[in-house]
């Protein structure tokens, strides 16, 4: 037969089975912490028509959504998770109960450029608060504690989630005189972090032909060291958008400690604009202290209408996304993946030494029912090699089930960390590994340096 | 702006929350079934160079396969597991340790007619044991354990799996002296089921040409009644191939009770061939006893030899595959989901009766503590709105928090399916909300009638 020489696709992240294991465990951390602010799950189809998917337009998400083409039909893999919420919220809106929450996590597909840390086939995982007509700000507030709950969950602690409201900002920029280049001014400033003070000026100045004056005006609003309020409430008065973000910003403020996040892992931060046009209120990035040159690893904000291009109806909301295959590729990088944490396949292997291996697959029925995760090493290997198996796997425990064992009743465990053999009765043994293997799996899949 | 009608492609499983709720239930149950048994989660790409996926031919694949072009190169989505698995082994060969146990529970795309209850993109969920060189037959012996605690994991009971071994079948056929249509006689045994023994006999007659002593004998060794090893004992010796089928079976059947499957939820079924030729031994079916006319709803199998496409390396293996998405909508079609079982988003919907909403804030966030789900609801809704949105969505618990309630430290919370409500201070009601909330919790999303 001739041989196929199997290969992965450049841009698709596929990972051996240790890194697999944290990158489940990621996720399943997510699910967990998304479900406890009463987040339903959903899962959209990954293909759908091209005139859905592309409904929003725009030249990039042309260039680079994968199409499909089958029979007549003109179907298109999704690239983000948005239009698939919107589509979902448009069609289902009778049968749906609002205000809505769902989180979608899911692959999403873009045909890149592949380059290093860049992928075509990635997981985004997105949770959405979609209101009938109108969204209470208190959701904006409890937004970033859902945030801090995900990363926290995962084993970071070094995080800071940037808040600024774009009310706030267009105000302003009206109250500056430049209302009218509102959003090129905000796309603009959205780039202060990457460019810098000196290139922004210049920019706005040249590009957009605003005054030395107006220019400082913004810079001076937008990196103001002290407490953000200062400013703010300097501003106050000066016109009804900006005094509305000034609202919002301090609702979302007020309730955020309320919500458990901790001073240290918030910032109201007057220089987050975010790129898209799409947000009209509150906007959230994310950053990771320790690597600022990663950029915001999860964002997102509030926006007026999720389904204009689907429905009449107006449908408020406000949603982050997390952008995990990138994210964890970054871990992988940073070598932050907990190696105290759960990444073998087992939690117990059995390596029987007699041929009759009734007794090794009754003691594996019994750990099963335990809740203990077990393999049965039962290949014609030799003893040394089945030992070796476990350590490769990095299975914790490994039980050896002899002629003796059998005979007086009495199991050995090999704790493979620790080194240390342990004799006793199968169900004490049971009851001490589950005990053992609890806390293994309490172990966060990242850690921090 | 011109509304474009939202649709959802014609054979693409969307699932309404409740729906979809019980769906990641069953993922979940599943994840946590195979985990049990050492088999190490594997996420693969959902597209692949087309000529990964076409190695192994065949027409009615290359007909449903969906490709997908980008620049010159071809692509395609995958149409079933198994061929991701046998690249991903063959190319991380080095970096795997043997025997590999994975699950991967993932979307597969075919192209089929949409009909009622086929799809086109639907959910398998497998498992495989590989071996490198040689795989122990216990292996066989233990895939069924594994259906067993998937399917009663989910709520099912009313199932039975059937077990046969083709090396028996392809023995007692070269006895029988059809040994060089093997294969095709194989293939017509595997349609008994469907089209019954008169038409099978009139099909190994006329066009197999066989004779109607072979094919008497053909019929009474696989419709055979009682014990299958009177008759497997009465051919014992005939043929090197039947009894290395025979022993198998004997293994198996041996073990399988060890393994936990109670005698009522198995069967050594002589007439359970698989229609695929991949196929080298040990055989199975699943059917659920009330819904025969539904056919097996999880098979598999061993074979000799996994990745001959990509590979010289000999890799042999049993495993499985379930069909998801086709067991959800069987399910759910015959009103099985269990209504007992959790549908909703959260656990507890919080109603604020004061402007201030920093208590309902506070007790949200005390009982996320507790793992409880919890919704705040803040909208500007009249009460009875809220307390419908709770009934819509099959909230269970409803806490209400107005001035009496914050000045006495005292909450009140309803029980929505008893009616019945409860004052207490906040930690022992959420103690006991956490109590109340895991029994729900351990319902099994599906019920049997």
């Amino acid at each position: 037969m001739e041989i196929i020489k199997p290969r992965t696709l450049s841009g698709f992240m596929e990972l051996l089975p240790a890194q697999q294991t944290y990158f489940s465990a990621m996720i399943q951390k997510l699910r967990e912490s998304f479900a406890l602010y009463g987040f339903t799950p959903l899962d959209t189809p990954l293909m759908e028509a091209a005139e859905i998917l592309l409904a929003k337009g725009g030249g990039e998400t042309e260039k680079q959504i994968y199409r499909v083409q089958k029979g007549d039909a003109d179907l298109a893999l999704r690239y983000e998770l948005t239009a698939s919420l919107a589509k979902y919220v448009a069609m289902y809106h009778g049968r749906l109960t609002f205000p809505f929450r769902r989180y979608e996590i899911g692959k999403v597909y873009r045909g890149e450029r592949a380059q290093r840390g860049r992928f075509r086939e990635f997981y985004q995982a997105d949770i959405d608060v979609i209101g009938d007509g109108s969204l209470d700000v208190i959701n904006d507030a409890e937004i970033p504690s859902v945030i801090y709950r995900c990363f926290t969950s995962l084993g970071l602690k070094k995080f800071v989630i940037r808040i600024n409201n774009r009310k706030l900002l267009s105000g302003f920029f009206e109250l500056t005189g430049v209302g009218e280049k509102s959003v090129d001014v905000m796309r603009a400033v959205d780039k202060l972090d990457k460019i810098g003070e000196e290139k922004l000026s210049a920019m706005l100045m040249e590009d957009l032909g605003l005054t030395q004056q107006q220019v400082t005006s913004i810079l001076d609003f937008v990196t103001y060291k002290g407490d953000p309020f200062d400013v703010i409430n300097k501003h106050r008065g000066g016109n009804e958008l900006f005094d509305l973000g000034a609202d919002e910003v301090e609702t979302v403020s007020r309730h955020i400690s309320g919500f458990g996040v901790p001073e240290e892992n918030f910032k109201i931060d007057l220089s987050i604009a975010r790129g898209l046009d799409y947000y009209t209120g509150t906007v959230y990035e994310t950053r990771l202290t320790d690597h600022p040159e990663v950029g915001s690893v999860c964002g997102g904000g509030r926006y007026d209408n999720l389904a204009g291009y689907y429905t009449d109806r107006k449908l408020p909301g406000v949603g982050i996304s997390l952008g995990l295959t990138r994210l964890f590729y970054i871990l992988q990088e940073q070598e932050l993946l907990n190696s105290e944490a759960p990444s073998a396949p087992a939690d117990v292997l059995i390596i029987p030494m007699t041929d009759d291996l009734s007794h090794a697959v009754a003691l594996a029925t019994s750990m099963r029912g335990e809740g203990l995760r077990v393999q049965i090493h039962s290949e014609g290997k030799k003893f040394k090699m089945k030992l070796s198996y476990a350590d490769k796997l990095n299975i914790p425990f490994v039980v050896f089930l002899g002629e003796d064992e059998i005979k007086s009743g009495l199991i050995t465990v090999k704790d493979m960390a620790e080194g240390s053999q342990t004799t006793a009765s199968a169900g004490i043994l049971t009851a001490g590994l589950a005990e053992k293997v609890k806390l293994l799996r309490d172990k966060a899949p990242i850690k921090e340096k």
